[in-house]
């Protein structure tokens, strides 16, 4: 699929809801991002939903509006029930399906819109939950530029491991502590060792931190052992999505040797709402080069076509609201951005690499990219790589400084794509903001 | 709960189901596991029953027997459907009114031996499936002697690193990849990159070895945020049961540096059928006493019920049978034998520090112990440590070699628990069986 066989993404589509017709619009019409809602407040059964522009298409009323192809029924009938997960495991064709009769139906002048109008819902009136169910979360390590600032904290003569340009690096993260955006979390406790410390003890994490990360969420998967080409790979991603791996510093510091890290990041990870289709990104390909003089990915991790256009361009912003911030009334600041270009690994090459020893991928499983980092410092997608490990806080503009994040603080992630000749498509963002610590029971 | 006080483990009690009343029955009327199953070669819905010597009562059937308790047909009807995460979730209470139940009904003498024998089914003519949802599955790390051979084998100077004796290290394991005793599986292929080779390259994995590991299923579990203490962690443990979590060595070497094992362990991970709930375990209960001179556990991790019997005296084997005896008839041959009191964390404390940062734990989630290795060498629960890297061989009866697993190989773990005074509780075996590489896609 290209962007220019896909008449969904004609960049001169408008749609009959007009917010979707902004400029600056996350969600226009040839966006079509699902996620599962209900209205705030209520009790409510969660439900799927499009979002276009600020409102929410709400799958389970407009299912019972007639006039939907036939074999499209049996595609609304779970979205209509809540389950995001049997739409993911279907093949490309029978997503593009929908993903067309959505387009066709959203259209300016599509003899739907009086059919359809009653079954939208303000996004400002939705309760949003973690978009799907995740089965299993992996977590990668594809930042390479985070990869080295991190890396020299701990190892100033060999910041890159000698696998990292050969292997994509992950490991499994936990799935039951995902949390959707918006829902805030308690600072952790846990073991910490400082360096001045002659022995553990149990305290607050004093070096919470964000990742600034993208999740991509499998589509239908393969087999127990059975691995997916790098050919086939694209076609077993559902859609991307914002991810923010919070990160209690200390703790891994202390726990992560020799398994990896564990209780530092099982407290909460956030997700944003809406998954954002890998064929919506379509305009947003972008050639996939490594630096000058790196090695070759092996073989079962390099084809043309991946080379070709195996990136993303997707630019990624961190925006902090601090107590202080929200009581004068002062919007939140930006503190870095990056772009998705700039990974180590495509997301092709995170599928194929996952299931080469044939692990089973199934729908709605999760992939975090890792922190991304862009190549300057100021890029950086962590409080950890910003301040030097903590040693120089960053000032704000109201005069603050920041170390790790304090109680109170809000971190946002925002995601959009934009070039000459294509529609702004938007990811959204994804909210969290720090509880202070629970008495220990 | 004490063993005095439960009158199901009575070991004078015996079941009008003769075949639970021999000395070496794994599974006696004071056991009463749970597992998933149905008739082989059918495709049977999928249903939960209970072992009963070489039987299993089924507890779709069971539960259409009139003269269930008052509250009981609401447990019972779950597991009918083919669904134990429910009786998982529930409190002891509840969960002991069912064994209570369930003891009754199986005795020698019970006025329902008419009305259940046709709900029996033989073992033999069963197929069993992963027992439980699995949502999230966590690897621990708690064979403390199994940690240090492999340390020394990295490390020689420093086996054991400084967090070993503080922290219960453990990692999120992969859980889609869990599969039922009896499914062969494949060698897996992964990047490899012995020491001798210039580059990595992609290849079937030469270093495949077993893991010799318990899996902790959990029961209610907690909310996000709210930690289990260690006094209340217990509530937490539905059962026990078998873990082979299979391992390919030579890609965990590659790999695992920064952040853990990954492709080398999540091809495949086999759990036996039955799990023995923690009350069956009641009369195995053992001190837990750390080797003198060992710091004691932080305060959120010590308890004086935790010490003095806050261990399992349960006993674990190892078994091989190689194609070249299965084709001359040869029984398989016991590689080992370890016990589970000798872990360096109970499973009390895997709970309490695993939720400590806040982690939510859920109905079915597995802990795997970490490979059980004991004290002396040849009570090691891996051939990594039998053969010291691969270095040294092992030589079978038949007076064939084992450096790691060859196609074909069987490896079954067995557990069972015995002392006088008590009844002997089994947990079953749990076997697997290694198949070729599959040709590249």
């Amino acid at each position: 699929m290209t962007a220019s066989s896909d008449m969904t993404l004609n960049p001169a589509l408008s749609s009959w809801v007009t917010s979707a017709n902004a400029a600056e619009a996350d969600f226009p019409v040839q966006n079509l991002p699902y996620g599962r809602f209900r209205r705030a407040g209520s009790a409510d059964a969660w439900c799927i939903g499009v979002a276009i522009g600020d409102q929410i298409l709400d799958l389970k009323l407009a299912a019972d509006v007639p006039g939907w192809a036939d074999g499209l029924k049996d595609l609304l009938l779970p979205l209509a029930a809540g389950e995001l997960n049997d739409l993911m495991g279907q093949p490309a064709a029978a997503r593009h399906q929908l993903r067309a009769a959505l387009s066709a139906a959203l259209l300016a002048n599509s003899v739907y819109e009086a059919a359809l109008a009653p079954c939208l819902l303000p996004q400002a009136e939705a309760e949003m939950s973690v978009p799907c169910r995740i089965g299993d979360y992996t977590d990668f390590y594809t930042g390479i530029h985070h990869a080295t600032t991190v890396g020299k904290l701990f190892r100033p003569d060999e910041p890159l491991l000698p696998n990292y340009k050969w292997v994509p690096i992950g490991y499994h993260g936990r799935a039951s502590s995902i949390i959707p955006s918006g829902q805030p979390f308690h600072r952790p406790q846990g073991q910490l060792k400082p360096p001045e410390a002659e022995l553990p003890f149990l305290g607050a994490t004093k070096r919470l931190d964000y990742e600034l990360e993208l999740a991509i969420y499998v589509g239908p998967g393969n087999a127990l052992g059975e691995p997916v080409s790098l050919a086939q790979a694209e076609s077993h991603i559902f859609g991307l999505g914002l991810l923010n791996d919070w990160s209690a510093r200390d703790v891994q510091a202390w726990e992560y040797q020799p398994l990896g890290p564990f209780g530092a990041k099982n407290f909460a990870s956030t997700v944003s709402p809406w998954i954002v289709t890998l064929e919506a990104l379509a305009p947003f390909r972008a050639a996939f080069e490594r630096p000058a003089g790196d090695p070759a990915p092996l073989p079962y991790l390099a084809s043309d076509a991946n080379q070709a256009s195996g990136a993303l361009d997707i630019q990624l912003e961190v925006w902090l609201q601090t107590p202080r911030m929200r009581e004068a009334g002062e919007p939140a600041i930006r503190l870095s951005q990056s772009n998705y270009r700039d990974a180590y690994w495509t997301v092709a090459q995170l599928i194929t690499h996952h299931t080469i020893t044939g692990c089973n991928l199934q729908p709605g499983d999760m992939l975090g990219s890792g922190t991304l980092s862009g190549p300057q410092p100021e890029q950086a997608g962590s409080l950890l790589e910003l301040t030097n490990g903590g040693k120089q806080p960053i000032t704000l503009p109201n005069g603050e400084t920041r170390r790790f994040l304090e109680d109170g603080d809000t971190i946002t992630l925002r995601a959009f794509c934009q070039r000459e000749g294509a529609r702004r498509i938007g990811l959204g963002h994804c909210s969290g903001t720090v509880l202070p610590v629970r008495a220990t029971t």
